[in-house]
């Protein structure tokens, strides 16, 4: 397992952490100051939400490698099934299109899906996860031919009805099974994960070619807000540790994410002190 | 697959479905008034929470029996471990002991464990899970000399934190195959299992003979309360039929008992209403 105690080079902020994917929370920092503050206090990368971006993204993608930021990805495709998906379907296949255009843009080499809930009319995930495997399938060529890979992840069962009908790592690897494609992989978050006990054979099964991506966070025991009341590491019950060694075993070497959507605490303080937090957590618990 | 089109002598009523068991909601009916309209309305047993009995649990059992209802269970022991579990661990198994006394009393053969969630000072589940195979075995022998059997309450991952390290059936049985006592089973809820596709093959390894109990309600797409938000048979996204097909494949026969929370819905209804609601969907959605 890597050593981090002395060393955050591999640590990435996700944007949303400093709440900058929702309307009215964090500080307002546009991205170029995000990008600025989290290479002078020596991170390894960055991951944006579309929101942020507008039609900026060549700039902000140069600006971040200039800063010596990897863009490590971007948050995301629209949902492709469920009741949040866009409608009519070609409107969600335009749009999946354009999420691909502005990662290239960007120069991220990963685009996470986010697949949506359960479609209505059907009843449990089957039927809605096979409808996702056909639509990433038929994605997945567009995105290879622009070099940019597609991460599935799944989300925590919470969601399972109107958010994402993919909550399992092993639901992820069976539709990647079944996807069968090279551009198609995983991307791990233990906020969605860390009460799965298959989680260290999934991985495995995942291996290094498939996960895409780690994120870090942590489940508060005392969750308030299923969507908006994340813990920072160390805060919550997640076995860090376990799962980041799970996680390099089945030969991830990438960076790890930071993802904290985080209302009423993380949102309202100061992004330096968020990410001087995220840093020491890093170094010790991760 | 039992055809219950024309026939709901399988449905129990679980009394939290009218608000009972939660202070300050339903209609305030007697347990006695409970029994006498689930009987009058033709279903086969009924499901008390310990608030409701009080000191009271013979003559309640007596008269339940009188009417023609199967005292199906009683909900619950306390938490065994996590932040909301009594302390000190003795007052915990003196209270564990209390439960299997009301049941006896009651004489319900069932007694529904929710283990409680993660133990302060640890990570992960494992260390907790641990706790609870020890507690169980040891509780399992007390109770197996009074005739009463302990069901196992897999809960939703989203309860993972404070109110049960046992998320999964997988888990379940795995705690089962551990403790290895006669007297220990799993009760399955749909609420808290309906987005695992692993079911079917956790509900065949668990069998007829571990199989205690099975519990109706539904997950609502748009849920706005992970405990008070469940919905009505047929009015959210699990698919009912699969699940039931899947249980009774592994061997189940027993009572279907419905355990809808709802504050702000069903709750607020006239107990009557609700019954009735839950025969209709009990004969064609379930």
């Amino acid at each position: 397992m890597r050593d981090f105690s002395n060393d955050h080079s591999a640590l990435a902020l996700n944007t949303a952490t400093l709440g900058h994917n929702v309307e009215g929370h964090g500080a307002g920092w546009s991205p170029e100051q995000v990008i600025d503050a989290c290479a002078e206090m020596g991170l390894g990368g960055i991951v944006f939400w579309r929101r942020e971006i507008g039609n900026r993204a060549p700039q902000i993608g140069e600006h971040a490698r200039k800063a010596g930021l990897k863009v490590a990805g971007l948050c995301r495709t629209p949902f492709v099934v469920g009741p949040l998906a866009p409608q009519p379907r070609q409107a969600m296949l335009d749009d999946f299109e354009a999420s691909i255009d502005m990662a290239v843009g960007l120069g991220a080499d990963v685009l996470t899906i986010v697949v949506g809930g359960v479609e209505p009319g059907t009843k449990g995930l089957r039927e809605s996860l096979g409808r996702v495997a056909e639509t990433v399938a038929r994605m997945a060529t567009v995105a290879a031919s622009r070099h940019v890979r597609l991460a599935l992840e799944p989300l925590h069962p919470v969601y399972g009805g109107d958010r994402s009908c993919l909550v399992t790592l092993k639901d992820a690897n069976d539709l990647c099974d079944l996807i069968g494609h090279p551009a198609v992989g995983i991307a791990v978050d233990v906020y969605h994960v860390w009460w799965d006990t298959t989680l260290p054979q999934e991985l495995k099964r995942a291996g290094k070619d498939r996960l895409l991506g780690y994120h870090l966070c942590d489940w508060l025991a005392d969750t308030l807000d299923v969507l908006l009341d994340r813990g920072m590491m160390g805060d919550g019950v997640a076995d860090l540790k376990a799962i980041r060694q799970a996680v390099e075993a089945a030969g991830y070497r990438g960076l790890c994410e930071v993802e904290i959507f985080s209302a009423q605490d993380w949102w309202k303080r100061p992004p330096r002190e968020v990410l001087l937090t995220c840093i020491e957590r890093f170094r010790t618990v991760c």
